[in-house]
């Protein structure tokens, strides 16, 4: 019997010690001059990332709109990266979708079955019937948008009473429906002044945290209280894909960087 | 210069008076046995239920969870027959987008400008960032997930105070959001008791109704309270594509039916 999706993540963590998430957020816009930018290029250099990082990657999380902007073509990329990365490491799939339920079956079918992700971010605005579809299957695995690191989301997901605000309800929508072991939370890094509470009502829940790098995310206060009871997954996409010129070392010292941050800070939690 | 999208919407209705949305779900274990059920099948499906109604039917909304399905392949499909419609009809991408602002704007240059899509459906859960990039070109238009036709989604959509529950705030970010008239709401047809309150809230702001058919939804009420200050579209998908035996001339008469009443409907309201 297989096990659980978070039993599984955290098992690819530990082996890996690492709980780094490289975002495959692939742009021809932000690569070095000299690149090739045809769409095999892109693809190659997607899979260059790969070889250099997997050794101590354990997570990747292609955002699905980097490949989709370019059509049917940019899809079969995606297809091939996911096929090429094959259970070496964890793959969330960051699609944000949300639907009706007959809906998101065809999305769990797509996305989980067919391309073989292992988890997929969701949007929780139509409530549980969107999210069902996605954890029939307990080795694969959701993130649910709670609260996320953008400006403008916090009008929305802070809407209610003081003391139950939209998010918190989210958070305890996710609890209910976990019962299997594979669904997890995204919680943006920009919000470090509200994660000691969400870390509670959470319980031992994996979090998946953007918001790093670019847009000013704090990673080490968002891994200390992350990881006080489960699995905080550091994602960075642009600080490590486009960091110094571009270069395929220049990306691998960037992951070995953030890897090293990741292990001290927890190496040093352990040790207080 | 060219017309806001919500004036385009309003004369492509005019033109053919009809306010029908054909949900373009192409389902193969929904479509009768001897069908041609290969993607090319489809495809040919597709496009003579395109041919077939394009005279009377204004809008179509292909959900994109039902070529996403068959992969790299479906989404081609997708595009050709996206490219098929070619400014016969108003074309909504079902897709339900929605992330940060940097990504949107991939998802927008993929869905409206190389697709060609017309509008997008989004959700709101990530506040205003993640609808901007979509109405930039006021000849592209977005509708926003407000109230949606599916049970569990009420435990979200009306959470909050009792006077300001989340989607009357969702509403309002529309509302201020329109000063290109660009954007419409998503209003589920099988939530009549909310719509008079609604329609009011929304001012002349066009609504995207799905939930005929086969979720239950009352059409003759949701057209009536829409359509006093507006646009209702009525979406139908599986009614439609997959009614009596599922050939080409029952699922043009479900659609000159829905047609029909929906012209009685509108008649009716003018006259009285």
């Amino acid at each position: 019997m297989r096990s659980s999706f978070n039993k599984r993540l955290a098992s690819m963590c530990e082996q890996k010690t690492n709980s780094l998430c490289i975002g495959l957020d692939i742009d021809p816009d932000k690569m070095s001059p000299g690149s090739d930018k045809t769409l095999r290029g892109l693809e190659l250099f997607g899979k260059d990332i790969i070889d250099a990082t997997i050794d101590f990657c354990p997570v990747y999380k292609p955002n699905f709109a980097f490949y989709e902007r370019f059509g049917s073509k940019g899809y079969a990329m995606l297809e091939n990266l996911v096929s090429y990365i094959n259970n070496r490491a964890i793959v969330i799939a960051d699609a944000k979708r949300g639907d009706i339920g007959n809906t998101c079956k065809q999305y769990s079918s797509s996305i989980l079955d067919k391309m073989g992700c292992d988890a997929i971010t969701v949007s929780p605005y139509m409530g549980e019937d969107s999210i069902i579809p996605f954890i029939e299957n307990k080795t694969k695995g959701v993130f649910i948008l709670a609260v996320t690191s953008n400006e403008s989301a916090i009008r929305i997901q802070k809407h209610g009473y003081s003391d139950s605000p939209l998010y918190k309800k989210i958070i305890q929508m996710g609890c209910e429906l976990n019962s299997s072991n594979n669904i997890g939370l995204v919680i943006g890094a920009t919000k470090t002044d509200m994660m000691e509470d969400i870390r509670e009502l959470s319980f031992g829940m994996p979090w998946l945290i953007p918001g790093i790098g670019t847009q000013g995310g704090n990673l080490e206060q968002a891994l200390k209280i992350s990881s006080k009871n489960g699995i905080g997954l550091i994602n960075v996409s642009r600080g490590i894909l486009y960091s110094g010129n571009g270069t395929i070392n220049d990306i691998v010292d960037s992951a070995k960087k953030y890897t090293n941050t990741i292990r001290e800070i927890i190496w040093n939690q352990i040790k207080s």
